[in-house]
């Protein structure tokens, strides 16, 4: 079976994946996206206090999130992270290996790494799999990129949208990797975004971070943060469109279409969380304030009881009002209305009646959503969960041994 | 077997429990514990925006959190929360029933519930149980009243520490109901407190508040906070002792024994937590203030990768890291040490070699520490958690239905 293109799809870019045999479990583990000139850059990182070597790299060469980048080496299967100063060394190489092989400065390689905390990369794999890698760049094998930056996901997670700017085509096209240590400000998420739009590093990082608060930030599957989030776009101006301006039309229409991409790889990384077997959209409105909106979601969002309940098709309103309660976002159970689907549940203070067994039918489906109407203002935010099952223990209970 | 007794072990209380036919499963689930005069009483509530009748009763019968009571009425089974006006009536009818058996004031009676979310009490069954309760109370029922506060709770959970004020003996004895929906501040918590030294109600206040700080606010089960939470403590004064005066002596030494006995309840809660086979205590220290220990602990308790880790007895000191960094608290990986058990196996921004074995193993016992020094400044806390087990989802998948 022919692999599904993606993040070759924009103009002017190359990727693959190589089996350099970090992982344990002998499949893909170096990844290399290039560009065959330099790109407009933008990338969000980890807030993490505790972060990796190559989020610190990544701060060095994007010092405000945003420039020129003409490569991305991604390995997974360890995540150089709390290994000192011979960790970012580490990290600097593969930037230096990568740049060699492509004739360009190391500093336009950005650099990412995913798998378990505080182990020393094995740097002699690592520079054969940039060196095949290197080699073996085509448009013919994104399937084998996407596979090379996968941990526990169970699902290749993509998206492509074609587009036009003007008269011109355009296309925005992503992956993302990511089950578990998933929780704004970011997740354990690397999320490599290609266009070949024509768009300044600043423009491009204004969009991106835009976006990224209702996309990206957004999901949560387990409320824990990871230390190596990345989320880049690389934008190849090959489309030949004029550079798009702040402000126009055409920035309108670059964002909704960066915004699907974002959207729709958040929504994957919501239903291929660790253990998911549904998807939960919690969408708070007449919140305060968006802030009151965003707590109030996530709230919901982060309730194991809540999570639980939705796995069992428990139609159990009332760990949704609680979890509504507890949040930092002012609350007034007079005002609240709760809907499960389209089922009214809770108003004025109180549960509704309501056919349970409808509901659970409803909340035995692949998608769940919850609407939370606060009735205190205008304040709107959704955020996108999975539920909490037995897999997601067995899945985490025994990682690195 | 005999049962064991407790919270009548103070003098001048009486308690028993009965089968009312609320809970499904036939158990005893309508407590009443009954002083023979009016006591000293303070009470710390659930500080959810959402909470039940019988908290808007407490707020209305102890304005500040303290006065005197008499009686202490619960049931399991049904919570009373949002139930509307209707709700709180049944509240208000279940405290003058009992104060009409013991013949005092409605406004000496502390009223709570603990159960299913959004249902009206069964007020037949309610007041049959009552005037059984009434007719039955003793000092040789303290097991029927433990269990008749139990709702998903494996384990009957009990403490009693007798001491001296000068040459005069005296006893603080206390039980708690809750496994689940745990998490500062205050748990899906009942916890009924009697005590025999004579202290005023505004004394008492303060010393209960104290404490909870560091007793029942440091568990965290599952970081979800009921709507239900209630801590009262009843003191009858009856060992004779001279009323115990603020910064006194006698005052340091009844906050002593109080949190010895709700250090006791807190970490039995902990052990009791839904699906718990471990108890994990958090230490921090070095923090820059105690606000910040707190925060770190926490993030730490509430990490259900951290959880995971330690029920596989998996040494994954990068998912400790994790925790710590993404708390609102500072922190500097090049000054944090931790230790699991003895073992230092994380310090100057990397991970320690040590033996994976050992580590293991000790994360295999029933109860694990785990110390983390911020090596920042003085702050200090204690978190105390259980880990996550697929008994946990197994228990709150179906819970209503």
């Amino acid at each position: 079976m022919a692999d599904t293109r993606h993040i070759t799809l924009p103009k002017g870019f190359r990727a693959t994946g190589v089996k350099a045999g970090i992982k344990p479990s002998g499949r893909e583990d170096v990844a290399l996206l290039a560009a065959e000139a330099d790109c407009s850059a933008a990338v969000v990182l980890t807030s993490n206090q505790v972060f990796g070597a190559p989020i610190a790299w990544a701060r060095r060469i994007l010092p405000r999130g945003r420039g020129k980048l003409r490569a991305f080496v991604i390995n997974s299967g360890c995540s150089n992270v709390c290994t000192g100063p011979a960790g970012l060394r580490d990290a600097e190489e593969m930037a230096a290996r990568t740049a060699r092989r492509l004739v360009c400065d190391a500093r336009k390689v950005l650099v990412a790494s995913t798998g378990v905390i505080g182990h020393r990369l094995p740097m002699d794999k690592v520079r054969a799999g940039i060196d095949a890698a290197a080699e073996k760049l085509s448009t013919r094998h994104d399937g084998d990129f996407l596979r090379a930056i996968m941990t526990t996901d169970l699902r290749e997670k993509s998206a492509v949208v074609v587009s036009k700017l003007g008269r011109t085509k355009f296309t925005v096209a992503g992956t993302v990797k990511g089950s578990g240590m998933i929780a704004p400000s970011l997740a354990t998420m690397i999320a490599p975004i290609t266009t070949d739009a024509a768009v300044s590093p600043a423009l491009l990082h204004k969009a991106l971070k835009d976006v990224a608060g209702r996309t990206f930030n957004a999901v949560t599957v387990d409320s824990d943060q990871s230390t190596s989030d990345t989320v880049a776009v690389l934008a190849s101006g090959a489309s030949g469109n004029a550079s798009i301006r702040p402000g126009s039309k055409e920035y309108r229409k670059f964002l909704a279409v960066l915004e699907e991409v974002c959207g729709a790889l958040a929504y994957q990384l919501a239903a291929d969380g660790e253990g998911a077997t549904r998807v939960i959209r919690i969408a708070v409105t007449g919140a305060r304030g968006e802030a009151d909106a965003r707590a109030a979601a996530m709230s919901v969002a982060n309730s194991p009881l809540v999570k639980t309940a939705v796995h069992g098709s428990d139609p159990n309103w009332g760990r949704i009002v609680m979890a509504l309660g507890k949040s930092a976002a002012k609350v007034e159970p007079d005002k609240l209305k709760v809907r499960i689907g389209r089922t009214l549940v809770f108003s004025a203070g109180r549960g509704r009646k309501f056919d349970e067994k409808t509901v659970s039918t409803y909340l035995s489906g692949k998608e769940v959503d919850i609407a939370c109407d606060l009735g205190l203002g205008e304040g709107a935010f959704a955020a996108l969960t999975c539920d909490l099952s037995r897999e997601y223990i067995a899945i985490n209970a025994d990682y690195t041994t």
